[in-house]
């Protein structure tokens, strides 16, 4: 039984983290911070964890150092690189959600962020956690950096083409669609229900900061010189990502190998689904659990290859995904409190 | 480990109940029915249940007699009456998530259904499974009749103040709300997308068939001569059901006192939460899960007590109290398969 | 051509009365203002209204006077306050859409809102502007106190009842439900998506400030004695307010009886339709219009009279109803500006 | 004053051209037909249209022709065939919102359609109905062939940067986004509220209708061999539709220079807005009215021109599309009916 910490719980990654520990047989929730709701239980905050009675804390380094085997930040970038050198120090193992340790190149943060990255040294030894890619890094690392939600669904969507050379030429073009507990818990705005009900907008277009996180990825994966075009929209519901991924097709590329392709690629994997040709993922499909669904389309008039994946961001798009990845470093079977049946609707 | 059937099993509740039975530690799933899917398998309907490899099969009473030790039904009015006998016969626990065996009195139910009652000897023996006000009926049952959903969520409303006095005069005003799950599955004007968003409406005002179910209970709870109003809403929403319940309130009542009555009455009950005086469920409480949630206010100028509660229409008013049924049926803790954290969004 | 200036136009109910003045063939629109979108355009702020050059000016009181013959006021209230004596003073027909005026005692407004009434001279002044039910006190009126939207729905709701002393208790359920622009523009906890999404929950029970007003009009109509019992509910969906309201009906009532009564009642009147016997109103038959849809059923069971009333709570519910009292107000055509048809779905 | 029918009236398509027709000064409605509804009215079948008591007919051939100037098809695919040729024999003028006529080559309509095309011969005098792009080939057509919601969306974004050489390669990515009207009004599985809220899918990739009829518009701009590569998306929410379109951009194309061209482009049109450079459209903007939004962004990175257009897909995407061609054809000025201020949320 690990003992686990929960940095910045009350935002809604880390509600669903804590949701996802508080159900697992290998861990054991200890602390849950949370500036801004310190001194509530986590019952008040999220009536749906009734019985809960967790009390928030304020974030404070030592107590948390003093109780616990593992963190997960749930953080906003450059709080993860406030916490992330002290917990490492004191032997805990960290399990980073946000973005601060994800972009191996320093200067490469600093200019999509905005920022200087304040601990360089440790870039080096954070493992990128998406386990179905990069799975062989995960077990005994100290530092895990989860993906970002849209680089999850577009690198799964990318990697079988990569990794088989069907797909070489460069530019790519990543069609997402988020719903709006995407853009996290406080109210501006553009979260107020009014602005996003009956409505569908692009949004940060060439701008958002998990185009360069994208492009380092497909990088990995094998791609030679990445062009990523990459356009988020928000869409009217709480839950759910889907991206749309366009690459050039060689000539003779068809559906059907290509589904052959992908279903080899991925079947042992235990949280990711290849549809059948013709057949293309709808986000409900995944609400609530870990999975990934891909389906696979060659337009053969355009020579386009069109994928697509659906996942639940707050799931196999953050929390999930950070519980797969503690799994997989501490030696817990990987699907361990993860492979519960979910709400069909 | 109980062996299970789940006849009608591709619906709504039948494909919750899929979920439940999946991920309960003491039962096993071996039989799945449905004459509308028939052949396929459980992960193609039901993509959120991916991976799961049982077919759908006719609902053919002697193979299903001969696999299982209990049959939830999760079918319309009248299918219940025409398996249960059979069932029964065949020393098979039965768990009715139907109307067919909630209304003691057959007259009633022909009345309001329109049919006559085809099996009335059996009414006399079927459990109203309703644990947190009837428990001690369940250990043991052969045949459980669980609950409308309208009716669960209005007699936990209703039961504290009518066990302790508090209401005696007879009308009460049933004010409730649904998504649209509740409707059930199949694609008729009503349910179409357009016709349901940004919409509420009343339905069956002065006609919904749960209202015989609900005076039934509250006469059963104590009320003299129940007068019941039930009007139901449609809400734009796929899951979740509120009741509002108005009584006519004696001078004197107030809400913190109520409250304490009513958090008193429920403090042992696992799947109930009485929130603090002034503050009301949301239905976003307990998407996913089997509890319900319950606010209480005196309207002191009106001499009105309102009380809301809110649960899952799928799950503690249909599939979830099913599951729950029969683990007491059963002599399994109650809470077994049930307990689990649900996604907080 | 009469001149208009919108006071408080870049909220959701000051916008939309931007939209009906622009569209009004005998109102000039020639000053909105907003102290918090000052220098914006109305197209920048609400970009349906492309095309719309008019700047938000900050909202002083000198230049609003010098310019124009009639100002609506979409002011929270007490702003209502600080503004109307000095319009007033300068001539201007002051319609207000806020709760300043409203109710006719101010100390029921103090207790209410928690804040002394400043102008309670003016009060007798003020006329109650729901044309149904109190047109003859229009035509000339200085001051237009618009009713709040839940008193509009309701008291359309009760009028020919209470008129035809079909109801004489005192005692009535109002139970309503609003979608989300009713909370306003304002980015708070409660308005986020996801706070709102998959949800239905009652709120300020026993507590809404709209209930004297509900009280005053019901007595206003005859009725003696009104004990009110008010419990509005939030709804996920942008416009839209149902109020569904139970009166004990005497003994003999019937639904076609009541049918015939309501449409008699409203057969003159342009904006209000009463359905069918059986037939209830949904709040998208209405949106986008000044429409109210009434349907009616009696529950001879529990001697209940139901009647619902569908409107928009921005249209009826506040900004066409100022238009409709407007016009009244200036011998206009009652339908001016409100009568072309809206968007079916 | 013109007199018109509108066959397959019923339709979502038909029931808003029934609302623009109702609201138009110039046209008089005399005729509205639908095989499943006749005998009904308007106001029966749309509450939303109260008071309009047009009672829907049999669409039959001999007594429209008697009676009407002008008549707009609402019909599926193969309906229209089946219509126009008798209309126009009749001295009709038709306004066709199928796909009957669009396509040019009926050879590519056999492919696509799955059916021969019955009247060939028509197609050459089908005049192609986007009046911003091919507007001078409209006055006094006989046939007006309107663009699918798709097309018209998509069309309209890439014109300004094919007509002015920016973008010569042939292919184009077209992801769309589509609210659940354009899947009309049929209640059929894919149109369940619970199978479309809270989720987003891709449909029919690689196989929508609209693909050639992109193509066809494309090409007739100036591409030389257009690569498509389309595909539409559902998003839960009742109207609307977003085409986000991907073109390769040539190096040392900027934003800013694209919007000045695209806003230089439309700057004389009533109907389109170019948003300011960084901004992009939100479905919302267009809800109910005929117009376009469109915003544009430059990926230096990827080399990618990216360009959105916003439609309502009911109004510019098909009924007001066809009245704004009516008002050409009939040589009324172009936004008659078309200009009144929409609901802003």
């Amino acid at each position: 039984m690990k003992r686990v910490a929960i940095i910045g719980a009350a935002g809604y990654a880390g509600a669903e983290l804590t949701r996802l520990v508080l159900g697992h047989p290998d861990l054991e929730l200890v602390t849950v911070t949370s500036a801004a709701e310190a001194g509530k239980t986590v019952a008040d905050v999220y009536p749906a964890l009734a019985g809960c009675t967790l009390v928030y804390a304020e974030p404070a380094l030592a107590s948390i150092a003093a109780n616990v085997d593992i963190a997960f930040l749930a953080v906003p970038h450059t709080a993860a690189l406030a916490l992330a050198p002290g917990l490492l120090d004191a032997g805990i193992t960290v399990i980073d959600a946000s973005a601060d340790f994800r972009l191996r190149d320093a200067s490469i943060y600093a200019a999509w962020y905005g920022v200087e990255h304040s601990a360089p040294d440790l870039l080096a030894d954070a493992i990128y956690g998406l386990p179905e890619l990069w799975r062989d890094a995960l077990p005994g690392a100290r530092l895990v950096a989860c993906p970002g939600c849209y680089p999850t669904a577009t690198l799964l969507a990318a990697a079988p083409a990569i990794e088989a050379g069907v797909v070489t030429s460069g530019r790519v073009i990543v069609d997402a669609k988020s719903g709006v507990s995407g853009a996290g818990r406080s109210a501006v705005p553009g979260t107020h229900y009014v602005a996003v009900n009956e409505s569908v907008a692009a949004y940060k277009v060439v701008a958002h900061r998990h185009t360069p996180e994208i492009a380092q990825g497909l990088a990995d994966l094998g791609l030679s010189d990445p062009r990523v075009a990459f356009t988020p929209h928000l869409v009217p519901m709480t839950r759910g990502l889907l991206s749309t991924v366009y690459f050039e097709a060689g000539a003779g590329t068809d559906t059907d190998a290509i589904y052959s392709m992908y279903a080899e690629r991925y079947k042992d994997e235990p949280f990711v689904t290849v549809h059948p040709s013709g057949r293309m993922p709808a986000t409900a499909e995944v609400r609530g659990s870990n999975r990934a669904h891909i389906g696979v389309a060659v337009d053969a008039a355009s020579r386009t290859l069109v994928v697509a994946c659906a996942i639940d961001n707050l799931v196999k798009g953050t929390s999930g995904q950070a519980v797969q990845c503690a799994n997989i470093v501490l030696g817990i079977p990987e699907t361990t409190g993860l492979d519960l049946p979910v709400p069909v609707l």
